[in-house]
C-alpha cells in the first residue's frame, strides 16, 4: 500500500510510545501485510469465506480437531458471546472481582447477556476451587441466579498467571458441579509465552470449555475469536454471535489477522517480546528506591506503587494509568512494539522523578 | 505492505467477483493505504486518538458543526446503538416490515436493546407519514410499547430512495408526535450519489436526528459510525456504545477508514460507480425477454424476477442470492469494485441461460 | 369475613357493571371463600405449600398426569414465563398480529424476555399452518431470529375460537418444523365452555406444549398458571418464574383460587354464563338496525361496528371501549357476573341511542 | 365469606406456625375483610379504580402530597420496577452484598432490568457513605456501568436498622454525586415500629427518592407498592410497571389491601407485634447457654449461632432456615400472627435440644 494514495492524513507521530496499554500499540507489520493479501476479489460475507476456513485449520492445529473458532470484533464481544453460549437464561457467572468482565465492560454482560456475575475477591486476580466455592452453591435454589460457568482470565488483569495445574483444578472443580469453564484469553499469548507451553496445555488439555482468544493486544488491528473447545458445551454459536452484534460482514479481514498471528509463531514472538520488556521494566523498577512492584510480573504488565507526585510528573513524560489512584498504584503495560530503549528511557525518567 | 512478509496465506482468487452483496467486496486500496498511514507508534485507545478527532472534523464538514460521530464495528451495532440512544426503556421503534433491523439482525434490537419494533408493510421499502400512522398512536397507553423513534433506511433494502422532501415529511410528522427519526445509512453514500446531493440534504437538513453511517459497503474493511445530528436527542452515547460491545480499542483504525472515505470524494466515487454498474445491469436486464425488474433501480441494488431454473443455473456461474425464492425474486448488488466487464459477462450469461 | 372489621373503606357501588372488560368484574364469591379457607397458620412460602400441591392434583385431573402448573400473578407474566421456557436466547415467537403478547403487553416479551415476535396478519385472530408459514423459515439463518414457538390464543382476542382440529393442524405443523406450541389461555374456560369439550381436548390432546391458564378473567381475584403439558419442552421452570418476578411468596393464595375454580365446575359455570350473556347480547344487537356484529361470537366478547356518535353516547351510560376508533369498532365483554338484566338494559340503551 | 361454599378444600392445619419466614404467615383478618369489601360490581381495571385512588390518599397521608403509589405484585417486582425507574439504560446500582436484590431475586435485576449491581460487603447489612464510596466513582468512565442509584434496605436483611440520620447521610452523599436513593422497604413497617417514628421520617424527610413499600410481610395476601417520593426522579412509571409484568388487572384488590394496612394503624400494630415477638425470642435465646445472637435485634428477625445438631433437631419441631449452614447460623422470623405461646414453646424446645 502506498500511504500517499489516500485522502486520509497522518495525524500522529509514529515514533511516540508509552506504557498505558497494549491497546495503544498499532498493528504488527506482518498482520498489515496479511490484510493486503486477503484483499481483492469477492469473498462470501459473514464467515463463509476462505480465510475463515483457513483460520479454522490454524486454530485446530493449536487446540486440536475439536476446536472451532468464531471470529468477533473485540474482547467484550468475545466474552459476552462466550458466556451466553455456556449459560441458560437463568445462568450466572462466577468470576474474580477484578475480572475484566466485571469491572471493565460497562455492564455489557448484565445488560446485553442478562448475566449475573457472582464475584469473589482475590489477592492476585486468580480464582481457586476454594474461592469459587464462596459462590458455587444453590443450583436448585430458584432465588439465586444459577452458577453455570466459572470465568477465569489468563494472564490475569493483574499480570499474574495460572499454572496449567491450577486451571486443571478449577476445571475439575467446576465440572464436578456441572459448571463450564470460560477462559478470557485477551492476553493468552502472553500467558503461553511466559509459561513456555502451547496454549492448549492450559486450556482444553486441562478442561477449559470455551475461550476468548485475543488478537488485538497481540498485534492485530482488531479481532478476537471465541474458540469452542468442547462442542458439547454450546449450541447455535452463529446465532449468538449475530444477535450479539459481533458478526463481521467482511469476516475474511478478521480471520486473516488471526491467521497471520497464529499460523506460525508471530503470536509467540509478539508475546515473548512484550513479556521480556515487562521483565526488563520490572527489574529496573526494583532497583529504584521508593518504588514497589505489587504482583508477580508474569506477563506483560507491571503494577507498582509510587509516591503520587512522582506518578503525576512521570505521566507528563510517558502515558500510563493509575490503577488505584488512592492507593498510589500505577499500571505499566508493554506491547509487541515496546523497545528496550523505551524501557530504559522510562526507567531513567522514573529515577529522575523519584530523585526530585 | 509487502504481502510476502506474513505468515498468512492467500486463499482466494482476487479476480473473482459476483453480484451477491456489497459485503463480498474487499477494501478500496485508498482505505487500505489509510490503515497503513495510521499505523505505528502509540495512540490513545477507545476513541481519544488523533484519527477519531480527525474524523470528527470530516464528519462536521459533511453534517455541520453540531454533528458528532461515534465509530462502531458494524451496521447492526450502529443501528442498535443509535436506536437505544433515542429511546427510553419503554420505547419502541416504528419501521418498515422490510427494514434490515427487522429482518436481518438476528433479533439484536429486541434481545440486546429490549426494543420492540412496530412494523408496517410497504410497497417499496419506504415509509410515509400515512404508513407511520398505522403504528403511531397510544403514547399514553402503558399497554403498548411507546413509539419513540421512526427508523427509515436510505437507500432502502429494496434499492429504492427517499427524496429529501419525503424524508422531511416523515421527520416533521415524527417530530410533531414527539418521536425522533433514525436513518439507517448503511448505503447512504449510494443514496447521496444517486440523488446528487450532499448527505446532509436528506438528513439533518430535513430533520433526521441520528444516523447510522455506513462504511463497510462503501469500501471500508469494517467500520460504521453512529452520527448524532441533534445533540438534544441523545445522552451518554459513549456509555451506550461501550455497553453494546461496539467500542473498538484501537479505534484509530476505524476512524481512519471513515476519514479516507469521507475526507474528499472517495465515498462518492465508490458509490457513483456502484450505482452506475447497477444502472448498466438493469438496462441490460430490461432488454432480456422474460426477466422483470421489480423496483425502481435507484442505488446499487437490482431486484428481478426470473424463471427459477434460470436463476439456479445462473447461480452456478455467478454468486447472488434469492430474495424471495418462492416468488422467483433475485437480488443483484453492485459494489465499488464491480467492473463493466463483470456486468457485461453477467448479462451475457443471463441471456444464455434464458435462452436454454 | 366481616367487612366492618377493616380500616379500609368501600369506595364503589357494587351494583354497577358494564361491558368494558372481564377484568372489571370482581371475584366470584366461591373464590373469595376459598381464600378465607386457605388462611390461618403457616404454610411454606414460594410454592411448597399444601394448596399448590392440591392444585397440581386438580390440574392433572384436567390435563393428565404429565401436566404441571406453575402459578404466577398475571397474564403477561404467564405468557412471558411460558415463552421463555420454550425458547433459547436466540428464539423467536410466531404469533398473530392481533395477539395480546404483541399488542397489549407493553413490549414485555421483547424487553423482559428478549423475544422477537414474528407476526402475521389474520382475518379473525386465528393462525393457520399457511399463515404460520409466512414466518416459519430460516432456522439455519443466523441473520434471522429463530422461530422456536408458535403462540396462539384460545379464545382469541377477537372472541373467536379454534376447533380442536384446527389446533391439531397447527401443532403438527409446528412440531414438524421443530417448533413448540404455546396457547395463551387467558380465556381458555370460555373456549372450553363454548366448544363444550374438556380443556385437554384442544390442548395436550392435540399437541399444545405449554399453556397460560387464565384465572383472573374467569372469576379469580388474581392469578394464572403456566401449565407445562410436555415436560420435554421445558427446563428449570421455577428459575424462569422467579427471575421473571412472577413468584408469589404466599403462593397458597394463588393456588387456592385456581383450585376453587377448577376443582369442580366453577370455572365452567362462570365461563358458560359469560358466553351465554355474550350470545344474548349479540342476538339483541343483530336485531338493531345500523349495528353490525363483526366476528363470529364464540366466547364472551362481542365486536360491533356502530356509528361513532352512538358509541360515544352509549359510553356515557355503560362503560366499554373502542377497539378501533377510526373504524367505529367497539368491544363488549361479558363476565361471570354479567346479568340478563345488564344485557337487556344495555340493549335498550343501544336502541335508544341508535334511534336518536 | 362462607368457607363451606367453595369447591376448594382446606389442606392445612391453621394452628401450625413456625419461625421460617414472615411470608409463611397468612393474611390478617382485617385485610381479608377489606378484600370482601372491595368486591362486587365493576371497577376500572389496571389502576383507574376507586381503591387505587383511595390508596393514593392514604399514601399521601403517610409520605406527603408529593408521594405517589404504584401497586405491584411482589417485592422483586417492586424493586426491579423502582430501580429501572431511577436508572438509565447505562445505570448501575450500589447496594450491600447482602441485599435482597443481590442474593435473593434470581438475578431479576440483571436479567429483566439489565441492571448491574455494584456490591459492597458490610458488617451488618448497612451501607454508609464510606462503604458506598467503594463503588461510587467513574461516572464519566464508559468502561464502568454508571452508578446512578444507591439501594438500601430498611429494616435490613439481617434484622438491623438504619437511624433516620444514617439514611440522611447516605442520601446527602448519594445526591451530592448525582445518584438517587432507593429504599427496599419490604419490612419498612417493622423499621418504623422499632424506631417509633412515622415512615416518612426515615424516607422522604431525609432524602429517599423512591421506595418499595412492603405489604405482604406486613399481613397482606400479596401486594406491594413502588412509592415515588421525588417525582423529579422518575418518568413513565406506568409504562415501566406494565412492561415489567407487574400491572394487576383487578388492581382494586391490591390497593385495598394496602389501604387496609395503612389507613389507620394496622400496619403498625402488625409490625409492633412481630417486633415484640422477636424481642421476646431474642431475650429467651440469650438466656440459653451455647446459643449466640449475631446481630442487634431491631426488627422482626433474630439471627443466632447454634451447634449444628441442635439446629437440625430443632428444625424437626419448628420450621426455620439455616442462614449460613457452614457457619451454623440460623434465622428466626416473627410475623404478625406469632404468639407469645409460639415463642415460649420454641424457647422450651431450644433449651431441650441444647441440653441433649
Amino acid at each position: 500500500m502506498n500511504p500517499a494514495k489516500t485522502d486520509a492524513r497522518r495525524h500522529h507521530d509514529p515514533e511516540v510510545r508509552g506504557f498505558a496499554s497494549d491497546n495503544y500499540a498499532g498493528v504488527h507489520p506482518e498482520v498489515l501485510a496479511a490484510l493486503a493479501l486477503a484483499n481483492g476479489g469477492h469473498q462470501v460475507a459473514y464467515g463463509e469465506d476462505d480465510y475463515t476456513e483457513g483460520l479454522q485449520r490454524v486454530v485446530r492445529s493449536h487446540f486440536g480437531a475439536g476446536a472451532e473458532a468464531f471470529p468477533v470484533f473485540n474482547g467484550t464481544g468475545a466474552n459476552v458471546v462466550a458466556l451466553q453460549a455456556v449459560t441458560d437464561r437463568w445462568g450466572a457467572v462466577i468470576c474474580a472481582e477484578s475480572a475484566h468482565i466485571n469491572v471493565d465492560e460497562g455492564g455489557a454482560p448484565e445488560r446485553m447477556g442478562g448475566l449475573k456475575l457472582l464475584t469473589v475477591p482475590t489477592p492476585d486476580g486468580k480464582l481457586t476451587p476454594e474461592l469459587i466455592d464462596r459462590q458455587a452453591y444453590g443450583w436448585e435454589d430458584e432465588h439465586r441466579a444459577m452458577p453455570q460457568v466459572v470465568s477465569i482470565t489468563q494472564s490475569t488483569e493483574l499480570g499474574t498467571l495460572y499454572t496449567p495445574e491450577e486451571i486443571r483444578a478449577i476445571c475439575e472443580h467446576a465440572h464436578a458441579h456441572g459448571m463450564r469453564v470460560h477462559l478470557d484469553g485477551s492476553r493468552i499469548a502472553n500467558a503461553a509465552a511466559s509459561l513456555d507451553v502451547p496454549m492448549r496445555t492450559f486450556t482444553n488439555a486441562v478442561g477449559v470449555d470455551i475461550l476468548s482468544l485475543g488478537g488485538t493486544k497481540n498485534g492485530a488491528m482488531f479481532g478476537e475469536a471465541v474458540v469452542v473447545l468442547d462442542q458439547d458445551a454450546v449450541r447455535k454459536m452463529k446465532h449468538i454471535r449475530k444477535m450479539s452484534m459481533q458478526l463481521a460482514s467482511k469476516m475474511r479481514f478478521v480471520s486473516v489477522q488471526l491467521e497471520a498471528l497464529l499460523a506460525k509463531d508471530l503470536w509467540l514472538r509478539n508475546a515473548r517480546h512484550a513479556n521480556a520488556m515487562a521483565q526488563r521494566l520490572a527489574e529496573g523498577v526494583r532497583a529504584v528506591h521508593g518504588a514497589e512492584i505489587l504482583y508477580p510480573v508474569q506477563a506483560n504488565g507491571v503494577f507498582a506503587k509510587l509516591p503520587h507526585d512522582v506518578s503525576e510528573r512521570l505521566q507528563k513524560r510517558f502515558r500510563f494509568y493509575f490503577w488505584d489512584e488512592t492507593e498510589g498504584v500505577v499500571r505499566w503495560m508493554c506491547s509487541f512494539d515496546t523497545t528496550e530503549d523505551d524501557v530504559d528511557a522510562f526507567l531513567a525518567a522514573l529515577k529522575e522523578e523519584m530523585a526530585r
